[in-house]
């Protein structure tokens, strides 16, 4: 879908915007009023594929009940799954590489609610997503609370936090020290940073995985056939863990563009709903949207302190979740039966909530 | 003080190994019996100058207490603050570099001992440390039960984890993906990893603190005179934890030799005092010697569920106490006020121990 010029928050255009997205469920109701649109918000390195990342989630009958609900799932701007991005190219030819502008969270929202009044949507039910797409769906309710009756929010925070942009520049800078970078204008040299957006993922993939669950599939065991303990030091003799981050660096090569990665690694570190809103606590007070807050009991990205924080201050809380998990940040990812119950309890809240109740005669 | 050859466990030989020490306060007693000698065991880039990174409990009548106490702080064999390591010279010519053997904990705690043989002095009273110390420290009690009475492990495990294996491993695939690594044999090339060692350093740190004490004190703060939410990317302007971090970097490239981070790094990864003993908890059960275990509610490197671990499989605890501190791992070096209550404690437990009490003359 094309949805005309993106005019980014510190002052960028990015210019003949595409926005990539899929549907599952038909469309009812009013489009400028109440209607079944859900807009989910995937994460960092995600796409529109929800039936396939939320797999268990999705469909007839389901917590994302296709029956009920038309969701939407729309790829971010700045990525490289059919959005426009750093390696799309320029309307004056050639990528965008260096020349796209840096993103916030906001611009990526901002993108969204074009798409939507691009496809004729003022007003959508519900936005729920995590991680990065926690941090859209903040947003959401942030820039247009007036369009959407509930978001749920999950394994995010209301500002990037210090550890958070250490950590993410540690894997920008990953990207930049790599000589095929070319200071993100590689695309045409013959040449990818592949060992930087691998060193990045891995480092990532840390963040993103529970010490206790990574100890359990590994410990300190050795790789089929590798020896890591030998005379000499060899990069080639690893531990199976590092194996598993390697191979997980690999895969995100394969599939994902490291300018796409450092742009939107770079608007996480932007990530800030309190920037010219007078604060963290008073953006959050002044937002009237109901909101369910959903986080990880085992989470060192987005520590469950954060979403604590952001249940004590929101306008409107319909509840606070807490997902109990070894696997870490990931787990609403990969705890279907948690994030099903949790799901399922946000959707019922959502159609009693009083604002959603004028209207409900297509809802659940 | 030169030791001799050191035979490692993995099979290699590094030959006329010297290693630097320190020493405060006068040795009393019986070489090979009841003494008053503590060895101090320094973490990963520390050095033997104790007076330095534990300045406020070493001296006289402090919880180091340099009055009662001959304390005497070794560097590291692989190290590079006056023992042999990579950086040194070889016995047929050039720096070590790639020859240097890969080495364990084990192996460091070998060279220790040979230099006490060295000193001519065969037991000694206690031993402690944290971090790769504590893991040196632990070494001491599984593998020399006899020559020490008492021991005190500060913040580390009983073995790596796969989570601390992983990201220790990026940090020394950040150094070995610098081109002016050379494979370890950079020293006469004119040129070193620096770019490389302060990447490593970056992640290290950001393992070695809390994220709640870097939030309290940089938050999403901009560097001075920096916009790091300009219109496009630019890596030159920076959040303020960025400049901190990149400011930790470039000191222990100034202080630090890339070739012994990696080799120490190393020694971390097969750090497990399971190996040919049957087990962790096999062996944790074998040891007799009186151990204190000593932790940080906040570190998540080596998170307190592996003290407690410790704590609970220890042939002989003396106790174990939790540093509350939003420091993190670091908190061991910082929280001086606990850590003097702590160390205080030790040390009357160590000489009211029944196997200390045959001769107290010299003692405090």
């Amino acid at each position: 879908m094309r949805i005309g010029d993106l005019h980014t928050e510190a002052g960028g255009v990015i210019n003949d915007v595409t926005i990539a997205y899929r549907r599952w469920g038909e469309f009812r109701g009013d489009p400028d009023g109440m209607n079944n649109l859900v807009l989910i918000e995937h994460a960092l390195t995600g796409d529109t594929n929800v039936a396939d990342w939320w797999c268990d989630l999705l469909g007839p009958g389901r917590a994302l009940d296709t029956d009920a609900w038309c969701i939407v799932c729309t790829n971010v701007i700045g990525g490289c799954q059919g959005s426009t991005g750093p390696a799309s190219e320029h309307p004056d030819g050639g990528r965008w590489g260096s020349r796209f502008p840096a993103i916030s969270i906001r611009d990526q929202v901002t993108a969204e609610k074009q798409f939507l009044d691009a496809l004729g949507v003022s007003r959508i039910h519900a936005v729920l997503g995590g991680s990065m797409g926690g941090a859209r769906t903040l947003e959401w309710a942030m820039m247009y609370p007036d369009k959407v009756n509930a978001v749920c929010v999950i394994a995010v925070s209301a500002r990037a936090s210090a550890w958070q942009i250490g950590i993410q520049s540690a894997q920008i800078s990953a990207i930049e020290r790599d000589p095929a970078w070319q200071g993100g204008d590689f695309y045409d040299t013959g040449a990818s940073p592949d060992a930087g957006l691998a060193a990045a993922r891995r480092i990532a993939h840390l963040t993103y995985r529970g010490e206790q669950e990574l100890d359990e599939r590994f410990g300190a065991a050795r790789q089929d056939g590798e020896n890591p303990l030998g005379t000499f030091r060899d990069p080639a003799q690893r531990f199976a863990v590092e194996s598993y981050l390697q191979y997980h660096g690999r895969k995100l090569v394969e599939r994902f563009d490291a300018g796409s990665y450092v742009t939107l690694t770079e608007a996480l570190n932007r990530h800030n709903i309190g920037r010219g809103r007078g604060g963290l606590n008073k953006a959050l007070a002044a937002c009237t949207v109901p909101t369910m807050i959903v986080g990880v009991d085992t989470d060192i990205l987005y520590p469950y302190h954060q979403q604590e924080h952001l249940s004590r201050n929101v306008g409107e809380l319909m509840g606070i979740a807490r997902i109990s998990s070894p696997v870490g940040h990931d787990a609403f990812l990969a705890e279907f039966r948690q994030m099903d119950r949790i799901l399922r309890r946000f959707f019922v809240l959502s159609v009693l909530d009083e604002d959603a109740q004028e209207d409900d005669g297509y809802l659940i």
